[in-house]
């Protein structure tokens, strides 16, 4: 008999509204599986980020299937696995444990998962020069989804030069010399004048962060433009790149395959991407995003 | 908007073939709740009892919302709890725990669940003189729930002379002098002469210890009889007492009410208990129960 039951959660700080939970669950009733995703915030059990490999074990012991990590424990719970999945070895981060016989593995469906949105929602997008804004941790991600997608030079933005810098450089030596270039925020209007496309990955957009994150007189309509953001899923940046013209593609895609790819490990089952892409409009509160003509 | 989605689990040794998942979820399916039941396994981890208390931490923790606990860690749990209901505390053993806004309460459903089913299913059953088999800890809580109905005087007989004194000096402190009194095995041909009725309480009739408790002869119609065995549903002892015309009640009244006690404690909903004697005949493998004409 096929397993049918699940228990599954996320450990992080500040995950409160976080859409995983409904993401997955409304996937899994669709499906007919008993599955339940349980939040475990660090803040709220008062637990410092190290806390992770603990908070791990536990859940192991008490019959979690896997979990979701994410902000400040993506890396710190590498230390706490037995075995990592290329993707995330690569990346150096995790946002997916499965367990298995007792053994605790790690995965990175943020970088899979922004590339099966990226393939889905612009697959003819050029990139032999592609420009990403921000060099976090969902920047990490994407370049090395971008770059696995084959893009010819990812050049890297960040207010901060020496996070660009250190992006960049784990860049090229895990895909070869060149790939990955940091630059300035100076020097922006050159670069979008000449790039295929831009991967937005500040918080820039979010409602506590609203605004553009450059001025909107920078866009063309030669630009293809990507974003992480998914809350709101129509930011500021989308509607002005619309309006003139450029395929865009939100971050809602990316936030509902990274939660396909985790079900997809969590269960073995195959999840319906497009209902859960419906499904992150909805509790978006965008009942018919125009995103979606894009997505 | 009441909350519909619930993670329980059970601490226990050896407690892999327990029927309390398949109870709880079936009842909370038919509710329309999310609810997931899992087995916590101290022989599967390699953990000894007195882990109970991290496990019970860890549980709280990670988004539990109660557990039951079972042997061997029923007493041992207490020294970790917020506070005590009074028939927990009465008992000195706890078989259920709820977390509430981060406090862990004890509860001791096997008590109530007795009482409901004995309530239930024996409702006209003099009760002057009951002896009671077994002094362990299924005889504490059902000692516990048959003075609590009214009994006049339960004699506890256990192979063990100091486990029955030992129960029965607790029952006195607690009822009042006079209400238990302790017997030897050799005595019970003398005892059930003048008994209305027998509680059993001792493993004798479980598949691991088939057979009868003590010599068929000493049944007479006079007498009822009310099981705490319920795997199987219908033991030696009830089907020799139903031969001779006593009352019966099978074990599984009591595993299914203090199972819907504890969804109760849990949800704060209340179970379809008639529904939950339903599936627990399925589940024994005993599509219609004879034990069910008396329960």
């Amino acid at each position: 008999m096929a397993k049918d039951s699940f228990l599954v959660g996320l450990i992080g700080s500040g995950i409160g509204p976080s859409l995983s939970p409904g993401l997955h669950e409304r996937e899994a009733d669709r499906q007919g599986l008993r599955y339940l995703y349980r939040l475990i915030d660090i803040d709220t059990l008062g637990v410092p980020p190290e806390a992770v490999g603990e908070l791990l074990r536990a859940a192991r012991d008490l019959g979690f299937d896997g979990l979701n990590i994410t902000h400040p424990c993506k890396q710190l719970v590498i230390d706490h696995l037995d075995a990592l999945a290329p993707q995330a070895e690569a990346l150096g981060a995790v946002n997916t444990v499965v367990f298995e016989d007792g053994r605790a593995i790690g995965h990175n469906t943020d970088v899979t998962g922004f590339a099966a949105s990226f393939a889905r929602g612009l697959p003819d997008a050029p990139m032999e020069r592609v420009v990403q804004l921000g060099a976090g941790g969902a920047g990490a991600a994407v370049a090395h989804a971008t770059l696995t997608l084959g893009a010819g030079q990812v050049t890297v933005v960040d207010a901060r030069p020496e996070r660009a810098a250190a992006l960049t450089g784990s860049l090229n030596r895990h895909f070869g010399s060149g790939r990955a270039v940091a630059a300035a925020p100076e020097e922006l209007a050159g670069l979008l004048e000449r790039a295929d496309g831009i991967v937005h990955a500040t918080p820039t957009g979010m409602a506590a962060h609203p605004g553009l994150p450059f001025p909107a007189g920078l866009l063309h309509p030669g630009l293809w433009i990507a974003e992480v953001v998914y809350r709101p899923l129509e930011t500021e940046l989308l509607r002005a790149a619309r309006a003139i013209g450029c395929a865009a593609l939100d971050g809602g895609g990316m936030a509902v395959f990274q939660a396909a790819d985790a079900f997809r490990l969590f269960t073995g089952r195959e999840p319906d991407s497009v209902r859960m892409l419906a499904d992150i409009a909805e509790m978006a509160g965008v009942a018919e995003s125009p995103a979606g003509k894009a997505v």
